[in-house]
């Protein structure tokens, strides 16, 4: 509750028919989750509501007496249908005031653009007259910060760059400052670890007596499941957070032969790491998945340390001309089936010069399939020095879930590679040191 | 409210911790928001809550007493985290039954997978008695329908595939009957449109005075930005859906030099229909979206049918060997520049045999930009039948958000390109047939 020590309780209140009727997914409540997590404070809840004055009301009042800090976003564009400002007015007796210097802002934004400014945009300007202005250099709409008997309400755009940098610039540090006058510190912890190969009632299984003793520490355990893959969870609060490490430490050794990652990367930050770290490159030769292995991998920063490019060969003629596929195995196995895999992934390292090379042709569906090679059969064949390793799978019939669960498997398949030959390359250096 | 007229009011609760602390992204709400929108039913509330059995309570009680429909989703796992069950028991003053049936079905499924099959798989074949099961062919978790007074409230698992299944062939059927017998009908439609170039304020200055009409006649407008683009979606209820198709022609005739889409298509898609529509081939060369561009392409299904593939030339070796980008070009003018990007984009097209090839270079950040070409920056051509364009761009500092702004914007170039060169095409077979 609203008080004034233990943890922060926070809850979110989106604002939108958009998110509603989901012509927008709601990645601004999943961003603040990540961002008030870190921080150790504790979202207990989150809504999606109508750009009604009405729905505003009500969520605000109970959001408000539930949580210290409630976090608006939405409905502060220039347009008619943003009411969001004028709700909150109404909702806390004040009125709007026209701020100059942020109109000056507003004017010279515009004119960075060389837009021209209306009247809808200068109105930007009137904010709440009790309300303090959170900065926003990257849009229009101020964010804007409410004290109030309690806790701290904050409204904010919908949009989301402008949102996240209201959050880290404006409402993360004002709160921190707010507990930190009080003495209160944030006093909960996760670690998790990622595994893939099996489901969760198979881990479950694995560690039972792990799960029961943890619960008489005061240490809790979440399955998150996503296609392909399951992600564990520990959680602790105050004293007991101190057994965290070990717990994890005890997770791994049980689970070892699906752990991906230790330290809760995806398999995608772990392949970038392994790869980076060792100095080695990487190339790709992607039918069905027409470059999302590749853009699964820049989407992170820093990818150019290791990937060099690829080859996106969904037509058959781009398999032959531009990474070497035969003909004849295109024609006696067809365009997926191990050997086009294996000769892909081989073009890809070759015709790149990289330390590995991966293949990937399926049939993603919904169409396309056969008896013998029905939708979700995909094949992925990894080239790295040691030589070419191909596995077979077959998926399910939804298209985007196969093209994700694809792309997995790949980095999967990818990093056992590498980790195989960083193995190999220990031993053998500690084989020669052993012979001296 | 939940009566027995008028349309179908629906509140979303979703549980589970692994939402609210953003692990997840909600996308099983966006998707229901849709699929519950295209019915015409309308939906009030979405929530994220935590998997305890206080806050399931809550909600339940919440939104049952405003909603005639309320979706969970989350909780069923076969794992000792997951309660969703035994709270709907509390609430429903009911108790778990087994269902031999679904036991049969939930071995045979762990059979066909070759996985041995535990007592908390086959403990998933227990449901509460007052509730009949809805079936899930692709999970071990069944859907549950609760008839209650006033509504229904419908539990399914949190997978979003597993969801998805049971609201096409569960929850939606079952509805439609029970709408149908009572004689009510879905009375609400929407039209949107996509525009690209100009921001939400000069949308909504051009068309003021059709807003003010709309408003009259019962339509309803509203502005969703993206970045890169704005969606104007209209919106009606019973009669005055009568009015919509001709607000969105008055609507798509006044901002006819910004209008993508008059179909509320997206920009792939509209690239997709034209270059399909007109038998012509697309090829890619993809330096910072890493093949982004390609995996946009192939989401949906039919690609193939204009797709040919392309390169992901992220080192510059790529861009020279693969595409036959000139090292003089590079060395003079950096990777990041029209030249190269003119270079890739018929490197693709002629490499690759298309009607048209995009060619990408940019810097997508945070790090790597200069003051001359800074973060943001990034050069797309289309070499097409009547020569190659290149436009230059500056987005911002994010690179998630310029990654998806190149990739619309490389959409968006090319649809321009094909569209001239299909009214090229058209006024010469006019000037043709004219000459006859």
């Amino acid at each position: 509750m609203a008080g004034s020590s233990g943890r922060l309780e926070v809850e979110v209140v989106s604002i939108g028919d958009e998110l509603l009727i989901g012509q927008t997914v709601n990645t601004n409540a999943a961003w603040m989750g990540r961002a008030l997590e870190a921080e150790g404070w504790h979202v207990g809840r989150c809504q999606v509501i109508p750009d009604t004055r009405e729905a505003i009301l009500e969520a605000l009042r109970g959001a408000e007496a539930r949580a210290e800090l409630v976090l608006l976003t939405g409905g502060l564009g220039p347009t008619r249908d943003d009411i969001t400002k004028h709700v909150l007015c109404e909702h806390n007796g004040t009125e709007l005031v026209r701020h100059p210097d942020i109109e000056d802002r507003i004017v010279a934004w515009f004119g960075r653009r060389g837009r021209e400014v209306l009247q809808v945009n200068r109105d930007q300007a009137l904010l709440p007259a009790s309300c303090t202005a959170l900065d926003n250099p990257l849009g229009t709409a101020s964010g804007m910060w409410f004290d109030r008997e309690g806790g701290v309400t904050v409204s904010m755009p919908g949009v989301p760059y402008e949102m996240e940098h209201i959050m880290i610039h404006g409402v993360i540090p004002g709160m921190r400052n707010r507990l930190a006058k009080a003495g209160r510190q944030p006093e909960r912890e996760h670690r998790s670890i990622l595994t893939m190969g099996t489901g969760e009632s198979q881990l479950a299984a694995r560690i039972e007596d792990l799960e029961t003793r943890w619960a008489g520490e005061g240490i809790k355990l979440a399955y998150l499941p996503s296609p392909g893959s399951v992600r564990l969870r520990l959680t602790a609060e105050g004293a007991a957070t101190a057994g965290l490490d070990v717990a994890r430490g005890d997770l791994v050794d049980r689970l070892t032969e699906w752990v991906v990652s230790e330290e809760g990367r995806t398999v995608e930050q772990e392949l970038a790491h392994l790869m980076t770290s060792q100095g080695w490159t990487f190339a790709v030769a992607e039918s069905c998945t027409g470059g999302g292995l590749g853009a699964a991998l820049v989407a992170a920063p820093g990818a150019s340390a290791y990937f060099l490019g690829g080859v996106q060969a969904y037509a058959n003629s781009a398999k032959v001309e531009l990474l070497g596929v035969s003909e004849g195995d295109l024609a006696a196995h067809g365009a997926v089936s191990e050997p086009v895999a294996r000769a892909m992934a081989e073009g890809a390292r070759s015709r790149l010069g990289a330390d590995f090379g991966v293949g990937i042709t399926g049939i993603a569906g919904p169409d396309g399939g056969t008896a013998e090679k029905p939708v979700g059969t995909v094949f992925i064949a990894c080239a790295g020095p040691e030589g070419t390793r191909c596995v077979g799978h077959r998926f399910g019939r939804d298209r985007a879930r196969n093209l994700g669960m694809t792309i997995r498997s790949a980095c999967a398949l990818a990093l056992d590679e590498g980790r195989s030959l960083r193995a190999d390359a220990a031993s053998a250096s500690q084989g020669v040191a052993d012979s001296h």
